[in-house]
């Protein structure tokens, strides 16, 4: 379903031999040019203000050399960020008002209002859909599951291109200003990445260095950081909300990238707003003005647990939901049918249904419907208590306020189908094929749920619980701030989120509960369902490594012989060219492993597929194909030179069914011939119609199928000659392991170093392989099937009766009494390797 | 200087059979003892109540089988550490009273009163001093460089053992009590870390699982979390800052341990004070009330940059005072002597110079002397300014705040001479031999240096730099809690500072201008010093791989080539005990490769040492050369038992002397002979005294000469014989690079694997080897001689004029044509290992 292109980075070995390639040819090109360039001075040198040259020349290289520092991509990269968010936000807030505008312009008619207010949405919301298929499908979503994936170290094609910034950039702030429940954190991070790449690829005009792989990684997980960053005006949170969720191993060397460029691009971000006369200085986004002195009692911390375990549950059920909304649509392939026909249907009527609902007038009186988002947010971690005793209170509800009281229905009810009714339009509206992540949307349901319970504690100790002396109330934002942080801790599955909620309200005093709630959160949800991100992944099918759960220690005992797969495609030293044929036409690896012999197998590294068929077509390629029937057309011509005489048109045609009825025979037969020889007879019969044949009038089908057999008998004796390495490229060291190594152990290191595939050798001996997929089969195995394991986790020592060492020693015995056998006739030919390595 | 035992990990392959092992006879051990409870069930079957006692049973193995999760032991160490933490401030908070009460109540004679003021911390210093030198010296310092080693997966011995534990409790307790600018955070991490082992150790009781050593790394980096967590009470920052300060490369999966137990510490330790009545409920640790809606103006950031640049300076001289004062002493050999002989002296003579310049109505009037360190920092970052228009204002001081209002001399003055005093005796005292960190010293200095600036731009513009409207005033509290983040954070190279002042402060408001300050600070530092604990690394010469810096581009273009040691020691597989030998006796490498043969060189595996010394004391060992002697004998005896002449004393003396002459001479000539074998020629000697001359009255040193000849030939017989590898432990996969391997790459794949050493090969060869040294050097070279570098950077361009794949295409040729010319053989021999490999 997805449009994905995926290649895993090359291995190490391979990877480290192109980079040093490349780096050698352009220090030979910078070389060049900077001989030039000397040569231009001195041209200079003759001329007047030669000093002047020399010194602007000089201030120029200084400035580029500077270019390929780190501080001055962030930096760049920072302000660049700030200013797309900035931006973005202001065409969604002036979207937003229009609607507002219009809504509130008619407010004569209430089927002209509700026509204006459904309308407006499903425009927008239906361009962006539109907007965002035609220039790059890829923009849809979050991005934030694919950056997992690309800095895992597989490249997705297209994903970090110019048009899926643009897509991106224009589709979210359509899908925003729609007022759909839909946020921009997620696509934040995507657009942070593009930024980074495009710039990236822009300051390689200045230095080499943005060309190197590693580097354009670390500065891809900075770029991270920036996206949530100026998201949310929270650098901190920023930076460990983009590690928690795109990260598996992190380099603490990169973290000052994150803060550096996060805090500056939080900076200008909320710098700007000062310059717009929105704010007077820089503070929070939401703040909130809860009191500093007593913030909460201790005995509230229950409720805060409870809000906890309940997001928890909560935001399981939301991912749930939502995967189960994206494979019902999927199933249903009637549903499906129609909408990859209309490919906007499936938007605008998503569009429709939610904001029907939340139309003010009619239900959406009852779910404080006209608030945005952000007007949501705001007015739910007020700081004022809403309810006292169950009545609402008769305090002036300052403008947004208002929209939660209900002349007939009491604040609890409006919370109530605020948050339920939020909670499956979320669910729904993410699943819309728009740029838009679900964070914020997660974050206000969580908010919403805080506020409840903090209004029904209020309700039920109207004067605190405190009981010495003074009477502190119950602040219900408190509770809010709680809620927002453990829903969306729970949704996705970081605790950083905590973080993010102090950055946001511009107040840590609930720091405590906040983490109680995000750490119970977190453990209920994450025992019950992936995070969203990996739930999309999942349903993507993007290859990636799923995490190890909390402390399941089944992962220490398993072994990597218990899941490795033993029949290994190999090619050998000394092969001839039909193995490599054979190997090539069974599997579908991407490298192959290279042993020594058949019988020692002894790994000496890996090829990659690639170099193996450009061997083969070295060998049985089209020169030498047409060289070889060159030498035999010359041969022939030779002899029929004599006997030329010219034909007739009907003749050759007989001879042409003949000859392809015969070809659909021997294909037939040689089921192995590939459709590369298939096609390759084809090309002999092309060739004997246009060379044999106008010298030869009726070529009888017998001559050939002679000639046909001949070519067949060069080809065999092609494939017999072994094969020659001499231009192949090859890894001689793929990452290897013991095959006693555990699940964990292979886990790490495979996330760790972004492996694909590791061999599993003993003694320098190959005896298996272990590929992602294996591993994440054996992962997943052990984590849905808990109680009954799919493989036993002790499978390894049960067949082990002789232990392992054992095992090897009389292998390795085998191994050197080879060696004996075959040492005498060594001795008598000393090699040059012999000497050398002595 | 540091009794140091170092021993790095075993490689994974080892590692991994090792554990394997162990896990099979504890399942086995395990299944037996299962059985046996069994069979008391069934025993108790026939009793009354079965049943009850079944159910207790399984109970007990419900509880055993949770004790093995990873919460129940985080929570146990979260509560554990909370009480440390909680008994330890507790006891600082008696002693620091005890000292105010002694001070306070000689105030008749000034005298008395300075001989109370000095003696007290100068008797608490030498008790720590010498308690924990006299326990376990490896309590002394701050304990993180050391947990920074471990968790690069060093082990250093005694450094988490109960004594330990002992000594840096109370050590640490008795040195804070004595009022000396020293901080309890670096050893909370220590202290933290031991209690995880022993806990570990505790909880190994009940389940396995606990002896698996990457979990205990991981329960240690979630410890130091704790460390920091509940010493400040701040869970987030003490996550971030133990991440930061002890780890290169984090696993995000464990993230959630570090949070989980540092929340759970932290909570307890507030809890604590609610409990005890210290506090109302549970708020910040230095809680600050500074306004919420204005916290300060865009125009006053270029003053928070100035605070952030000057902290890096600060910072950096910082870590070049200690280090200097450390290596002072150190040199000067004549104090060096002394100091040793008499241990206690040094903290003693630096408590009295400290102790004596603090005398408050000495020259301590003049920089606030009589507050603790805790009084300071809470006056420090008071939300009041202290002077307007450079004259102190007239407002009620509250209690401390008195301290800092001199009648005499301005209030900046004696912040300058606060800033300046504390900084060379926090610089000194941190060179005290007791457990002590330097982050809350550095702390208070940074706040102090901060309140100055505060102070300054308050008194430089009175109404503030705001324009419009309403005036607000400078809050120079928060410059205060700025410079505090940035002073610690250049000294300690961590941005996470920032956040451990949010959690103190509880007010997240000046979130910007901290991490502005907090970033430059770091910049201005890590250019010009190592963090503290890498400088006292490099003091303590602990093993450790410094980090890469910043942006050193020149790390992408060193490849492995340049760097690695290309005269490796190996082993052949066919090799005889002599090489063994030989190979042993020139090297002293812990692990030595193991290859095919000298001709081809391809790496098979990698042997310990001590499995190689096993393998030729098996050889060579006592019990052959008993046997071996005991046959001589037995042969001897028949042979002498016809003339058995019962010879005089004094004839065996003086052939004892010629034996004894002899021995010397053959020990002389054979300069390769090792110990080993000289003494078992005194061995033999012994031998031939007690079995031989008895038989033979007077033997002639002829005789004996010839049975040494004899005994000479066996071993040379027994040395040229071929290994036997059976019973040895061969690590199969050791870890392998490519020559072209970048040093940033070689770095990150040490740093993450925490490697010792790797082997470089190309296409299965063994080329070279590269350890931890080589790299540190290559690293340091490139890092300290920026300019002018050791090597040049592009020396592995030099002479590669034909391409590297063209050098290996040509070797691989050669192994090939090699392997051609013997193919035949092999072909009439088909092994067992040719049909199991197929």
């Amino acid at each position: 379903q997805t449009p994905m292109y995926g290649r895993y980075t090359q291995d190490l070995g391979v990877y480290a031999k192109e980079e040093a390639a490349r780096l050698r040819e352009g220090s030979q090109r910078r070389s060049v040019s900077e001989r030039s360039r000397t040569l231009d001075l001195l041209e200079y040198d003759k001329g007047r203000c030669a000093k002047c040259r020399i010194c602007t020349v000089r201030c120029q290289k200084f400035l580029i050399s500077r270019v390929g520092e780190d501080w001055i991509f962030l930096i760049l990269l920072g302000l660049l960020m700030a200013l797309v968010s900035w931006v973005v936000d202001f065409c969604i807030a002036i979207c937003l008002q229009a609607q507002k505008w219009m809504y509130g312009g008619l407010d004569s008619n209430v089927f002209l209002q509700y026509l204006a207010w459904v309308t407006y949405p499903v425009v927008l919301i239906t361009f962006s859909a539109g907007f965002t298929q035609i220039l790059a499908p890829q923009a849809v979503g979050s991005g934030i599951p694919e950056m997992k994936t690309i800095l895992r170290g597989v490249v997705l094609k297209e994903y970090l291109t110019f048009k899926t910034f643009v897509a991106k950039v224009i589709g979210l702030t359509c899908a925003l200003g729609s007022g759909m429940p839909l946020g921009k954190e997620g696509p934040f991070v995507h657009i942070a990445s593009l930024c980074a790449a495009l710039l990236s690829k822009f300051m390689s005009l200045f230095g080499g260095i943005y060309e190197n792989e590693s580097r354009n990684i670390e500065m891809l997980a900075a770029a991270c950081a920036v996206g949530v960053g100026c998201c949310f005006a929270a650098p901190i949170g920023g930076v460990l909300f983009s590690i928690e969720v795109t990260s598996t191993f992190f380099a603490v060397r990169n973290y000052w990238r994150g803060f550096f460029a996060a805090t500056f691009s939080a900076f200008i971000f909320r710098v700007l707003a000062v310059w717009n006369r929105d704010e007077e200085t820089i503070t929070a986004l939401f703040k909130t003005r809860f009191r500093l002195d007593f913030p909460f009692d201790l005995q509230e911390l229950p409720a805060f647990a409870v809000i906890g375990i309940a997001s928890g549950f909560g935001g399981a059920l939301f991912v749930y939901l939502n995967r189960l909304i994206v494979q019902f649509i999927r199933k249903q392939k009637a549903i499906n049918k129609f909408l990859m026909k209309k490919r906007l249907l499936y938007p605008a009527l998503v569009t429709l249904l939610v904001s029907t609902l939340t139309f003010p007038p009619g239900f959406g009186q009852f779910m404080a419907g006209r608030l945005t988002q952000k007007e949501s947010l705001v007015t739910l971690l007020d700081n004022r208590t809403w309810a006292k005793q169950g009545i609402a209170e008769e305090f002036d509800y300052i403008s947004h306020s208002q929209a939660w009281k209900h002349p007939q229905v009491n604040v609890f009810v409006t919370l109530v189908l605020f948050i339920v009714m939020k909670f499956w339009m979320s669910a729904l509206a993410t699943t819309i094929p728009v740029p838009c992540g679900a964070f914020m949307p997660v974050f206000v349901i969580g908010a919403a749920f805080g506020r409840l319970v903090g209004e029904s504690m209020a309700a039920w100790f109207p004067d605190g619980i405190h009981t010495d002396g003074t009477i502190y109330p119950i602040v219900p934002g408190g509770y809010a701030v709680v809620g927002a942080a453990a829903l969306s801790g729970a949704v996705t599955h970081t605790v950083s989120t905590a973080v993010i909620v102090f950055e946001l309200t511009g107040q840590i005093s609930h720091i405590l509960p906040v983490m109680i709630a995000v750490i119970l959160a977190n453990a209920v949800a994450q025992s019950l369902q992936p995070s969203l991100y990996d739930s999309i992944i999942r349903i993507k099918k993007l290859p990636y490594l799923p995490e190890l759960g909390w402390g399941h220690h089944e992962y220490y005992n398993i072994r990597v012989e218990d899941i490795m797969v033993r029949d290994v495609r190999y090619i050998t030293l000394n092969c001839c060219y039909r193995d490599l044929h054979d190997v090539l036409l069974t599997g579908h690896l991407k490298t192959l492993a290279l042993v020594e012999s058949a019988e020692s197998m002894i790994l000496l590294g890996s090829i990659e597929r690639a170099q193996l068929q450009s061997l083969l077509s070295q060998q049985l390629g089209r020169p030498r194909r047409l060289e070889y029937i060159r030498e035999r057309a010359a041969a022939e011509k030779k002899r029929l030179s004599v006997v030329s005489n010219p034909g007739s048109e009907d003749g050759s045609q007989r001879a042409n069914h003949e000859v392809r009825f015969q070809v659909r025979e021997a294909t037939a037969r040689g089921a192995h011939i590939s459709r590369a020889r298939f096609s390759w007879f084809f090309f002999c019969w092309q060739f004997f119609c246009s060379v044999i044949c106008p010298l030869q009038s009726s070529p009888s089908s017998s001559l050939l199928l002679f000639y046909f057999l001949q070519i067949a008998e060069w080809e065999e004796q092609q494939l017999d000659e072994q094969v020659n390495f001499n231009n192949c490229k090859i890894d001689p060291a793929p990452f290897q392991l013991v095959e006693r190594t555990s699940l964990h152990k292979t886990h790490t290191i495979f996330s760790l170093l972004g492996l694909d595939h590791a061999y599993v050798t003993s003694i320098g001996r190959l005896i298996g392989v272990v590929s992602l997929k294996e591993l994440r089969k054996a992962i997943e195995g052990s984590v849905t099937v808990k109680g009954v394991k799919v493989r036993p986790p002790l499978a390894s020592f049960r067949d082990s009766g002789t232990s392992s060492s054992e095992n090897e020693a009389t292998e390795l015995h085998k191994l050197w009494d080879r060696h004996k056998s075959m040492s005498l006739p060594r001795e008598h030919v000393p090699s040059d390797s012999d000497e050398k390595s002595q």
